[in-house]
């Protein structure tokens, strides 16, 4: 028996309405074998940092050759691009809008096309509004059952792909300066300051009127309070033990984060 | 290898408790090999013309031979009947009150039951409550295994299936009169209106005080103003480009809409 | 064809943020033949005794040898155990905290191990943050693709497992006393007392001030009025038909439930 292909869907269609179902009645009806794994579709509407910081700390955890298809779609009519990248470990499609920018500063790109070949869309006749069941969906199930990447479409130029802008981090001996590149539905803040950079060191994230202490886990700090750690996706995280740190900080997307290193 | 089965899954049960979860386990414990795919399962509780749509907008994009299970059911425990269609093109599970008017005004109806057999059922000693569990998901699961529609119970008269009333558009030269049939999460109003109609016309839709031109996509009206357009469902529908145009123009599910076009 | 592995998981996550879609990935990447059923992820967050009863009203509708992998582990990077029990019919996976209790309750523990073998972790390197990911999927899609329990890791005395306590019942012949265990979306309102109690006796639930005569369905008592009933998991249910029990009775969680039986 020849192992199931994984796809992956993410968008911000919510899952009130059918619109996720009918993305994977259109997959099953090109490949009912593959089996398809939701990463979310309650993003922010509209929200392509959400969506980037979604792909990003999930795509290395899936099984080599998953196909990952994001529909968060702001221009889905206008004259964007729709496209399929090749990584050495998966694949994505999606709008070309900045979605993938994330995974992409990790992972080079062995082949890129627009989904210009309309034999791999659901119909000819697109809708206009659409996209995730007429072109993503189709081209990812076809990807996923083995049709090559240059059949898809027209070869572009990565560098021509768009970018979407985040903050970088910057690094100094005693201080590192990151932003919030992501807000869980727990009210965690995550930063875009990997991990690694205070391994083994003694830190803690300084706000306007306080100290919050870096450590280990959740549980290490009494309920109520702050505490920073390295989460579970590799960046540093500011908390609140039982609590919503986002309410309990008032810190929102992109703003500016302090952490400081004892040397 | 035999391709897999697919089945489809609509309710108002929500996703918090374990409902949904526990009929794909009875379909499991059936055939394990079926795929299970969600339309919906936060349909606004008990309202069955969002029901309606959801299957009318869904259905034709399931491979051949899917068995949708739709369990939208205030009548639960009462005497309502439990049925089984079969369709040219699928087979359609659930309680008789409607739910599946909007595909049977489209779709002939090849085999109709009542599900009576209790061996089909989950067990003899049906709940009184969940028919979801007990009843409609087994046998669905066993219709998608191969068993005959014959089996699953007594044949029905298809002109004795309750009918769901939806007002239908009335159409004249230069206008058509119809009704809002769904309100997406996004705010979507979605009338009951076939786009092709207004196919290749210059067309409006007038509201009480201002007129909301027809156009292609989204994006094509500036931000947050109204726009109409020929939803991805075929259906006339109204929209805000990024905003909610059911807080915006204050109209509810049934309310009536007219489509003027030019001559 | 094998017969595929069948594997639930149950969180209090959410399904905003990817948690879920990459403990999905990390099963696939194991064994992407299981089949992974979501019990729900919209538990109140760190709510035990919510877990704790939908584990207990959904294990038994699953397929014999399902693996139900459970993450609501307010302790996740303390010194809890995260452990693997064997049961006649099935495998529970989650940390030791007491969401099992009320399966176990029913059911005798054939083996029980804590995971502490590393090479069935997703890494040795486990996040202090994310064991559901790192260790609970892992060892689960381990056990439904063969691997015997006692590989795990080491072996637990059962008796050391931690209980979570919930009021028992309390019978006399014309009363029975007990405890609301859950509270579902609907609000429906469901007591640990178990329906075969009162079956085929008239009862009635007495609140302050209140009669809530026992009956057969929702539909039998008006819209909008309360009722009493055995749910479709076999307790004594309060609800209101068409309505919120939870609401207009204002009782919660924990609230002690009294029902009167005619002699």
């Amino acid at each position: 028996m020849k192992t199931p292909k994984i796809m992956t869907l993410l968008s911000d269609f919510g899952t009130t309405d059918p619109y996720v179902g009918v993305m994977k009645g259109a997959i099953a009806r090109i490949n009912p074998s593959v089996t398809v794994i939701d990463l979310t579709h309650d993003l922010p509407p509209q929200n392509l940092q959400a969506a980037r910081f979604c792909l990003l700390s999930s795509y290395a955890y899936f099984p080599q050759g998953t196909v990952h298809v994001a529909v968060v779609d702001p221009g889905v009519g206008s004259s964007r691009r729709a496209i399929a990248l090749q990584l050495p470990g998966a694949f994505l499609i999606g709008p070309d809008n900045g979605l993938f920018s994330g995974i992409l500063a990790q992972e080079p790109i062995l082949a890129a096309v627009e989904l210009t070949n309309p034999r791999y869309w659901r119909t000819p006749d697109v809708s206009q509004t659409f996209h995730g069941r007429d072109i993503f969906a189709p081209a990812g199930a076809h990807l996923a059952s083995g049709v090559p990447m240059a059949e898809l479409g027209r070869a572009i130029a990565p560098e021509t792909l768009v970018q979407l802008p985040l903050a970088d981090y910057r690094q100094e001996p005693d201080r590192i300066q990151g932003t919030l590149q992501y807000i869980d539905r727990f009210g965690n803040l995550i930063t875009n300051i990997p991990g690694d950079l205070v391994s083994g060191k003694s830190w803690f994230v300084k706000l306007a009127d306080q100290k919050i202490q870096g450590d280990r886990t959740y549980a290490s700090s009494p309920v109520g309070s702050a505490i920073a750690l390295v989460g579970s996706h590799g960046y540093i995280e500011i908390a609140v033990n039982q609590g919503n740190a986002q309410q309990q900080l008032q810190l929102d997307w992109g703003a500016t984060i302090q952490v400081m290193i004892a040397l």
